[in-house]
C-alpha cells in the first residue's frame, strides 16, 4: 500500500506512512492564481493500493474539493484500490431531514466520495452515526477516545472522572471508552438543543465531581459553548482540575477564550484538525485499523 | 419552469426569472458557524422543472460545493428535470493531461454535476471547448460576445476594430462574432504560452489599428497580463481608444491597475462574475437559449 497525503493532512499522512512503513506517494499540489486546485502524481500509481488521507476541517468546502480531485485523479490514473481516510468528516450534521425541504448534505458527500471511486472510508468519531448508513462502501468509524485517554493517563490525576458533555448514546459510549482506557469512572451531563436555533436550552445534572479532576471527552468543539457550559457546571460541583479531550478541535471564533475562562486547564485535540491543540495523533488508530484492529465505541 | 438562484448568482437568477416570467423558487441558504453550507427549499418542488443558476467564479470551491448541494437537494426533493446554468464554469483549464499524472479537473466537475442529477448544462464562453466533450448530458456553450458587442454599439466609436488577444480558433470566433454584431471588422494577436510556467513567451503581430478605436474581446481576465499586453501593442500600433469586453472578468490581484495603466479606457464584464465590472447581463442569452435560440460562436 502507498499513502497519499492531501493538503489538509500532510503531516498525518507522513506519520501513518512511517508507522506502517508504507511509502508516501510523490505528489505535487498547487493553486493556480485564480484559486483553482491542481494535483499531479509524480509517480506511476497504476495498479497500486492507495490510502488517501485528507481531513475536512474548515474551510470544509476547499478541503472537500481537494479530496474529490485527488480521489478522481487516483482512480483515473488506474489505482487498483482506494481507501480514503477522512478523520474529520464534515457535513455530518444533516443526516436526516429535520424540516421539509432541507438538504441531506451528508448523503451528498457520501454519494460523491463513492461515485469518484473510493473503495472504503475510514473516519474518526463521526458526529452522527446515521451518516454511516448513507454509504454503500464499507465505512469504519474509529474513535480517538482511547488515544485521548492515553494522553491524560500520563498525568498525575486526582481520582479522575471522565465526563460526556451530553447524554446522547454516542457521547456516553465515547466517555465510557475513555474511562475504561484510563481506569477511571465516568458520567454524563444532560442537554437539549433547540432544533431550529441550535441553541442549548437545558443543561443540568449532579455529578460526583467534588475534589476530583474531570476530563470532558467530546467529538467536536465548534463555538465552545457546550464545553464551557460543561466546565462551568463541573466547577460549580467542586471539580478540582478540568481538562478537555476532543477528537475534532475546530475551535471557532473566540471559543478558546470562552473555554479557558470557564476554568478549563488544557484543551487536547488530535491531528484530525491541524492547529496548536493537536497534541494527540490519530495515526496509530488508523494504523491499527489497517491491520484489522478496529477501535470503535 | 421555476428558477433557483444559488448564492453566487442570486441577482442573475432574478433577472432570468423576470425576463422569462418564470417564478423564483423560495429557497433559504445559510452557513453554519463552522462554515458548512445549508440549503432548504421553502416550497414543494416535486415534479417541477427547475433551472439552477450558480456561477463558479472564485472562490470556485465554495461556489462549486454550493452548486452540488443545491443540485443534490433539488433532485432528492423530486424535481422532474433540472437544467443547470453555470455562466463561469471553473476548472475548465485541465481538459487534457498535458503532463503524466495530472488531474483532469474538468472531467471531475462534469462527473459530479451529472451524477448529482443535472439533465443539461448551460454555460457561457467556456475556456476550452474540449471540456464540453466530457459531458454525457447536453451542454450548451453560449457566447456573451454578442451582448458585449451590443454594449459597445451604444458608444460612438471611430472605425472600431475588434481584437482577439490570441490567435486560437475559439478566441477568433468570439471576436468575429462580436465584430459581426457591431458591424465592424476584426483581427487577432498572436501568443504562445509556456506549457509548464503558464507564462506568455511570444506576442507580436501588426494590426490595422492606427487612429481607430479597438475593442479587445476575451473570455477570461485573470491576472490581466494578456489584456495589458494586448492593449500595449494596440497603443504602440496607434489605436485611439481601447476597450475590453470580457465574458468572465475575474480580475485577480492588481489586474485592474495593470490593465488601466496599459491604456485601456474601460473594462466591461458580465454578471457571470459579480463585481463592479459586470455591466452586461448574460440573462438575455440564457433566456433566448431556453426559447431555442442558442447563441454560439
Amino acid at each position: 500500500m502507498k499513502i497519499v497525503g492531501g493538503p489538509s493532512s500532510i503531516d498525518l499522512a507522513r506519520k501513518i506512512s512511517e508507522m506502517l512503513a508504507f511509502p508516501l506517494v510523490n505528489i505535487r499540489m498547487k493553486r493556480f492564481p485564480d484559486g483553482e486546485f491542481y494535483v499531479k502524481f509524480e509517480e506511476n500509481i497504476a495498479g497500486e493500493n492507495l490510502l488517501i488521507v485528507q481531513s475536512l476541517y474548515p474551510p470544509q468546502d476547499i478541503h472537500a474539493m481537494e479530496l474529490f480531485l485527488i480521489l478522481h485523479t487516483a482512480r483515473d490514473l488506474g489505482a487498483e484500490t482506494i481507501r480514503v481516510f477522512v478523520p474529520y468528516l464534515a457535513y455530518s450534521r444533516q443526516d436526516e431531514r429535520y424540516l421539509e425541504g432541507e438538504c441531506l448534505s451528508a448523503a451528498m458527500i457520501a454519494e460523491i466520495i463513492e461515485s469518484l471511486g473510493a473503495d472504503s472510508l475510514y473516519t474518526i468519531d463521526v458526529h452522527n452515526e446515521n451518516v454511516l448508513k448513507m454509504y454503500k462502501i464499507p465505512v469504519y468509524n474509529l474513535t480517538a477516545s482511547g488515544e485521548l485517554a492515553r494522553y491524560f493517563a500520563k498525568k498525575t490525576l486526582e481520582r479522575p472522572l471522565v465526563v460526556a458533555p451530553d447524554d446522547e448514546d454516542l457521547a456516553k459510549r465515547r466517555a465510557a471508552y475513555a474511562a475504561r482506557v484510563l481506569g477511571a469512572d465516568w458520567d454524563a451531563l444532560e442537554k437539549r438543543r433547540d432544533r431550529y436555533t441550535g441553541e442549548i436550552v437545558t443543561f443540568a445534572k449532579d455529578l460526583n465531581a467534588r475534589g476530583r479532576d474531570a476530563i470532558i471527552i467530546d467529538d467536536i468543539i465548534s463555538t465552545g459553548k457546550t464545553t464551557a457550559n460543561a466546565a462551568k457546571i463541573l466547577r460549580e460541583q467542586g471539580a478540582k482540575r478540568i481538562f478537555v479531550g476532543v477528537s475534532h478541535a475546530l475551535l471557532l471564533g473566540d471559543s478558546i477564550r470562552l473555554i479557558m475562562e470557564s476554568g478549563v486547564e488544557e484543551i487536547v485535540g488530535t491531528d484530525s484538525v491541524v492547529n496548536d491543540y493537536a497534541k494527540v495523533s490519530v495515526a496509530p488508530i488508523l494504523a491499527r485499523a489497517l491491520r484489522g484492529d478496529i477501535e470503535q465505541v
